[in-house]
């Protein structure tokens, strides 16, 4: 199989080294060695092995039978997408990395490789090099997934993990993921949640079967977080981390992005630094974890080259993958009852009785130095949680919990 | 699809009721609707609904042209053995929880299955419902893995659980979890390490694509194990796990089934109870971990569906899956370097000359009122090991530690 891989910076060269440096394993896997033969790339790569296989105007790829799959680790939606169309419109498998294009653009693209009977594939594009997409679609096909809580951007985890464990401050935090190459200069995506949304997004789509619009997905980030919310959060034994949430109750689905407490209990607490866990309970299995590098050149190479695989292997019958045009209607998780962490300025003493008339029994928590206090409350929707704390005044933080 | 199921235990019966409770999940995930036609059982179900489908020849399923699909839920190696593989040369796919028939009779029943180009898959067979199987074999088909490190048995996992966090003594804790059927009354396969050496020996069959001969793994259980082994592992932050090791380095691979000491920097460390968890090391990826239910009806029933669901999408084009009959070396892991936990008899005081001459720098540990110290060593072999703890005399324990 001769392949192409559009765009060749930090994942598309790991495709390069993957399958070079494994080549016999990837060899006696596809059943038949897979050839780079074309890197589209703006520019040229003097001095690199691999310069004379750069190419710069996609109708070569487009143009030539003998290149049979097609990879996409360009970033963003276009041209990935207008390329990626045009791949699979002429009868080219493609696997992809890119979370941006399959969010926006994968059920019309699913669409059309269903029509033209190839692959595509996009394991890469959620959790790095964890194999979640294919365990829902393939391993867990006999079974429902109710509920997935989702550690999926590997830069908020590094400086949740952080502030958690050194105290530093949310700016410190992410001076440092900066500087180790862990965040972009303009950290936006990462931190303000719209990388976890698209990812949530892709897994409740495969989950489902049915379309999700990921700009209906509630989503908060991590930036007001501050280092009082980590102190009480020891308090509680919990951690803080910002989880993709998706939850189908009675055939409805509700979806969040936004940071919540959990505790030791819960197997993602110990999922630290830039690592992803994904937690499913589905209805047969009940629960299980999926833990590794959501992020990083080879990782997620990985996954795209058992992706190239699968797609060498599965010919002109690709798996029955993805998800249809019928449209999920997304419901906010703060419909469903949950635990909140809530602090509030003022005193405790003060506060105490209406607070508890409002919130009915609570746990206190209480900081020395700080004038405010703060309490976990018993399990309400975020329509009751408004309504009391909009009534008692002054709220500062509100986190779900689940502890 | 019509398909049958020999065997209805546990498993069997688990199988029937995950495709009946997720019905048109399965049918859209596999395309079509699968049916169970015959159920092979020894006796009949009066009462049952399903009482009509019993038969109880294996000639009714094998002489039934319209049965393509054969779950195997009997256990044991005979006659599952002898019906799994007439069942292939008919021509008809198989599906299996059965450790001991993929570990005894894996190679043999993987060349019919591509002789004959339907599929036989066993991800059931390790770790119950976690797809750890098609996760070695797709997921990570561009990986070499390096490393495999599995709690695959939940009765020891759940007795070594109790042992650590209750202080039970090992008999009090193997009678609960036969008290709560988690143990069988002969003990003997979960206790002494024999179901996790056949598993361990899959999963590296998997991961190698050789023959693994699981009586050729040095195999120990966890027997002599007591609350003193327990209390010294507390005083290093560590727990006790039953693991199966499985160690590729320069192509030479080295197993072994043994208690291992390990801390909370380990993935698996928070595995606890009846699940099961597998950390595996590739060369891409890195470090990646899998939990869930690794037995138990639904659980493993839905990796049995998962894998029906495989052979029903792929037809006469089955997966490039397992391994070849080329025999793979057993080396045993004691070969390379490792810490070990050891205790000996005797007071510290009056060996520690001895100790420091014939272990170089060790971390001493002692526990009040005992006539005896322990030592935590550097890494040495397992015979350089025995040589100086042969010298050293009285000898207690010694339990590799990855601490």
């Amino acid at each position: 199989m001769k392949a192409a891989i559009m765009g060749f910076g930090t994942v598309g060269s790991g495709v390069y080294e993957v399958l070079d440096r494994n080549r016999e394993t990837v060899r006696k896997k596809a059943g038949e060695p897979i050839e780079i033969k074309y890197i589209l790339n703006r520019r040229d790569l003097p001095g690199s092995p691999v310069d004379e296989l750069v190419v710069h105007e996609i109708g070569t790829i487009l143009e030539d039978p003998e290149t049979g799959l097609v990879v996409e680790t360009m970033g963003g939606t276009s041209p990935a997408y207008e390329y990626v169309k045009c791949c699979l419109q002429a009868g080219k498998h493609v696997v992809t990395s890119n979370k941006n294009l399959v969010a926006a653009h994968g059920t019309e693209l699913l669409a059309i490789a269903r029509e033209k009977r190839v692959s595509f594939l996009f394991e890469a594009s959620v959790g790095g090099g964890i194999p979640i997409i294919r365990t829902i679609n393939e391993s867990l096909a006999g079974d429902v997934v109710e509920e997935i809580s989702g550690i999926l951007n590997g830069t908020t985890n590094y400086i949740l993990t952080k502030m958690y464990e050194e105290g530093w401050g949310f700016d410190e935090a992410l001076k440092m993921a900066q500087k180790l190459g862990y965040a972009e200069r303009n950290p936006e995506a990462d931190i303000e949640g719209y990388d976890t949304c698209r990812k949530i997004a892709i897994l409740t789509a495969a989950a489902s079967g049915q379309e999700v619009d990921y700009e209906q997905i509630p989503t908060e980030g991590i930036t007001k977080l501050t280092d009082v919310d980590f102190s009480y959060a020891a308090r509680l034994g919990a951690s803080i981390k910002l989880f993709g949430t998706s939850i189908c109750r009675d055939g409805r689905y509700y979806l969040e992005v936004a940071p919540v407490f959990i505790n030791a209990r819960n197997p993602l607490y110990s999922v630290s630094g830039v690592f992803n866990g994904i937690l499913l309970n589905s209805n047969m299995l009940g629960e299980s974890m999926y833990y590794g590098s959501g992020a990083g050149k080879l990782p997620t190479a990985s996954a795209v080259v058992g992706d190239m695989i699968a797609a060498v292997q599965l010919k002109d019958r690709p798996a029955a993958l993805g998800w249809t045009g019928q449209r999920l209607e997304v419901l906010p998780v703060r419909l469903l009852p949950w635990k909140y962490f809530a602090r509030f300025e003022g005193s405790r003493e003060e506060k105490k009785t209406l607070t508890e008339e409002l919130f009915g029994k609570v746990r206190w928590l209480e900081l020395a130095g700080l004038d405010e206090f703060a309490i976990l409350t018993g399990p309400m929707t975020g329509e009751e949680f408004d309504r009391a704390a909009g009534q008692l005044g002054g709220l500062r933080r509100a986190i779900r919990a689940q502890v």
